[in-house]
């Protein structure tokens, strides 16, 4: 059994993390930890824990979860993640990172969107960036991944077919993005409190999204050129799932055929992208707790618009679930180990 | 006092223009009708109506309606509206249909998008285009008022001040829309069950909407041009509002000054456009239960994109606020009035 | 014209009261006034608000208050409102104070409950419990009114009548009662957050509640013998609305058509409570955003049980609209002016 | 592996079933079927489902369920559900059904609660009623097990302990229960509607559920005396969960800690009934998802009054989850094989 700890336990995606790991058949959590004095019990946070269950949630001491784990997440908040991956460095670890930290290869972008600068530029250019069904390669042979952001999760995934076959015009990409609450975590905010997110719908950071370097990175490297695209997310008052409906333009003489043999073709085979059939778009429903993004297709040839919709549950495919899809790829086991019955 | 009344009075739309008008100085209601053989208790649909009140659904009776109104509001399903309002003709009444039954001016797209051969064409042109921050005029004389429906009005105030200004690329708009689940009625259809709506969310109809040749009629009038996009309607898990998002492309050349000045400019003196603050964006709660549209405008003079995020309350702006606005227009009265206390 | 002027008035409760006075036809507001640095605009706080009205938020200031008001609403925490309501007396202002510091007529109760030494005994002698149903003709004569909680609201509605003609047994009552979140103020507190309320229900200060002593005051005070029983609040996962479930048992040989009857009797000229029919009971829908408190009754001969569910607008008739129904009998207006159409 | 059946495999229970089924180490699905001519998509149902899974929903077939068995779920709706087990007896089959019909072992509460002459008598007397706290020993043996009702599972497991020492009057117990919609099933009804569940809050069937029979056989059969109760279940604007807070007065003389030692020896051992520490309650969160009770109990010396607040996941505990844990103990399994990790 492979020994996992997940460090900052307590927060969404770490709760959801250990969800996931109980299930898995080929390893076992050795460690939750968290910074606060007096953590928490963890069956408040994990309701479905076994009333006899030794798990509990531990004070975070970095000596132990080195001798207790062959894989390390960290669900730390952005820049104390960071400091927490460097002391893993070179301590031979499998380390996944689910915080932004390691996701940008050019450091200049930390300092623009982050207004931070990044301590060890070096582990950028090692980091595997953890989206599987463009990365498969980098995350097999890599130390550190840095698992990707939700809203890159399903933005990349509703594009790459269109821009690897180069199906659209690369300037034409406008994406709406609308995500439940628990992508913004469980901090103390005004904005988080019921009063303002129930009966409630709104945008913000209008093209000014931290996720917006991430997309453009791998979309960009996908297409072979630089992608730009405006982004609008949106809060919805509903806890789980984000789902993105991008609008693009095809390039002059693409046949609506050709869009739709383009996502077929790309996730054929991935276990966890799913594209439904013509006239068929996802809810978030048909994607939450699970880690499958769902895609559906709208062309038309005698419409020159391309629209992709696609959904995912930010905490599984958007975080968590993709976290453990990189680890058992990392560690050569089924990628769908922990998610559903294998045989 | 003005006799008012309302024919199909127990949806949405009915008792929304019920609320309004029982609260307007200059009204009142004589009739309150429904097709149904035992109309419901309207404190059941009403609950803030006062104990002693009179006020009732009857059972539809053309003659009392004839005979008791001044102006009569149509909130009867599409084609039965036509039948109604055809029947009302020179009858010397102002008629205000909330139906789509008058707003197209071409009669082949109601073959196209609605099925259905439109019975009088002649009236499709003297009927007025209910938005009166473009229409005031035409509504002031008219003895036929098409009430907009809801995505029209928040789609066509977010763009107008763009396109009569000719600040942005024709075929680069993208309209990304969102609905509480009002705007659907209240039919007994599966998909509107709670199982269904609650903790999710979804497009419907991409690019299908029969509420597209509306926009499209009216923004192509703004423009002098032939106007076309893309819309993507969605349904929120709330009751009210309709947040619409819209993407385009600015001119080679305009500014973002510019831009926000043409809202400024269009919508100073209009009593329910509120235009906000750079940098400020309206969410649901800002214009539930108000005949507001509430306009917030993203534009950066590096950037080619303009973003501009339009609100409104579909029940109201985008349907019984509006048709209460289009009576006082018609009938000279202050334009807020019903709405707020002028003194 | 009477001046109105509201203490406190970001709160849930101010802005309600704003909203309703702003409709009342016999009073304008002159203050609306916050101990915030910077209070905030109100137009974000009350979207209804006419694109060009004067009113705002001022920072407080007594002697403005003062200057400017006829009728003074003190919509201030507990402790804070008691010290502003005697920092006014004998000030010749009618004060109506929403807060709990002038409910309790014994002063150790507040000790009790509290955890403080109330800072003016004589005062709560003085001031009129404002529940119109049980003490109107205190309240007609009152220079200090303090408004009711809402949980004692609907419960006490629920119970009186069947207290004053002693046909329950005294020590049998069980009050469930379920309340949505604006009952909890927007205070940025942790179980506020819509992670904690979303899709979530749960009991809270069972059997502690501070109203408990309010409600056992009056119902003692109606019934003439000291009344005990079991309350349990709940938190809604919705904004507005307490519906409390009653359960008491019968005296000996008590008929069903008695215990209606009692119910009739006591509410049928009260503009604001509504007995629903026999096997007809209320559902939040019924009451929200109106000033009415719904009661439905079950009896039946062969049973010992009764049961009374009593329903409210928590923020309406359980805070600011029975303030406005209170200022409406203290100053001789019709006692619906503010709430519906009086021709 | 063991090879299981779920019949009435689309309604709420069946899909939870299926979920549960799917992780079950030592059990294999083999027919999921449907009375519907076109069956639906199972993947549309439990989104979950591996992209690649060959399991479908099946036409009804009686004899490929048979064949394909060892055990039977039936989820069909009452008197269908009485058929088809009455179709399955003396097949040699396990059989779990998650209707009502077989629950009540006085055929005439049949004809009293639900209108219906049962037809097999003889049945009902063998039928072990699946509360396994309760019944543990008879659900071993049983061919036929009755899986218990929702409301019934929360409220009896909430009372037992008090009933089975003694400790309450038994006439003075009231049940106030709450539900989420998804207790009410999947039918088109207008009550199910969104517009009517969302931001609404109402009681029904007050003392007229047809869950009280089996409620009261059961606490009668505990309390080895004849119980009589109260019960008023509502409906919850959410999807999961059923919440009940139950009233009863001690008997003379018994201390709090009395109480609270009942309930920790009578589920102690149980692997899925938590008791709360003192001054800890059970809210929806604690429960969804997963088939714990989690009971929280309030009594103090000083007051006659208990209590408890009881609360489930109404598709787990209060049906698929039980139904398979009943398995469980049929088969001679681990009681928590399927829902936690056993190592």
């Amino acid at each position: 059994m492979i020994r996992c700890s997940i460090v900052g336990a307590t927060g969404y995606t770490g709760i959801e993390l250990a969800r996931i790991l109980l299930r898995h058949p080929r390893v076992r959590i050795t460690h939750l930890t968290s910074r606060q004095e007096e953590p928490p019990e963890l069956g408040k946070l994990l309701p479905e824990l076994s009333k006899k269950s030794p798990l509990k949630i531990e004070k975070f001491d970095i000596r132990k979860v080195l001798e207790g784990s062959d894989v390390v997440f960290s669900c730390l908040p952005h820049t104390e993640s960071a400091e927490f991956v460097l002391a893993l460095a070179s301590k031979n670890k499998i380390v996944i990172d689910l915080s932004a930290d390691f996701r940008l290869k050019d450091p200049k972008l930390y300092k623009t969107w982050y207004g931070w600068k990044h301590p060890r530029q070096a582990l950028l250019k090692s980091a595997a960036y953890g989206l599987p069904e463009i990365y498969r390669e980098e995350i097999q042979g890599a130390s550190l991944i840095a698992n990707p952001g939700c809203y890159p999760t399903a933005t990349i995934l509703g594009l790459a077919p269109l821009l690897a076959e180069g199906l659209i015009e690369t300037d034409s990409i406008a994406v709406d993005a609308k995500s439940g609450f628990s992508g913004a975590g469980k901090k103390l905010k005004a904005e988080l409190l019921t009063g303002e997110v129930n009966e409630n719908f709104k945008a913000y950071k209008i093209n000014q999204h931290q996720h917006m370097p991430e997309i453009q990175m791998v979309l960009s490297d996908v297409a072979k050129a630089k992608i730009q695209f405006a982004f609008v997310p949106h809060l919805l008052p509903l806890e789980r799932g984000i789902l993105a409906t991008i609008y693009a333009r095809k390039k002059a003489g693409v046949k609506a055929k050709k869009i739709r043999a383009a996502f077929l073709a790309a996730y054929e085979k991935e276990p966890f992208v799913r594209v439904r059939k013509e006239g068929d778009f996802p809810s978030l429903h048909a994607v939450q707790n699970t880690n499958f993004c769902d895609i559906g297709v709208w062309a038309e040839d005698k419409n020159s618009r391309v629209v992709v919709v696609s959904a995912i549950d930010n905490l599984v495919k958007g975080a968590s679930g993709q976290a453990v899809q990189n680890m058992n790829i990392r560690l050569g086991f089924p990628e769908q180990a922990g998610f559903e019955r294998l045989e």
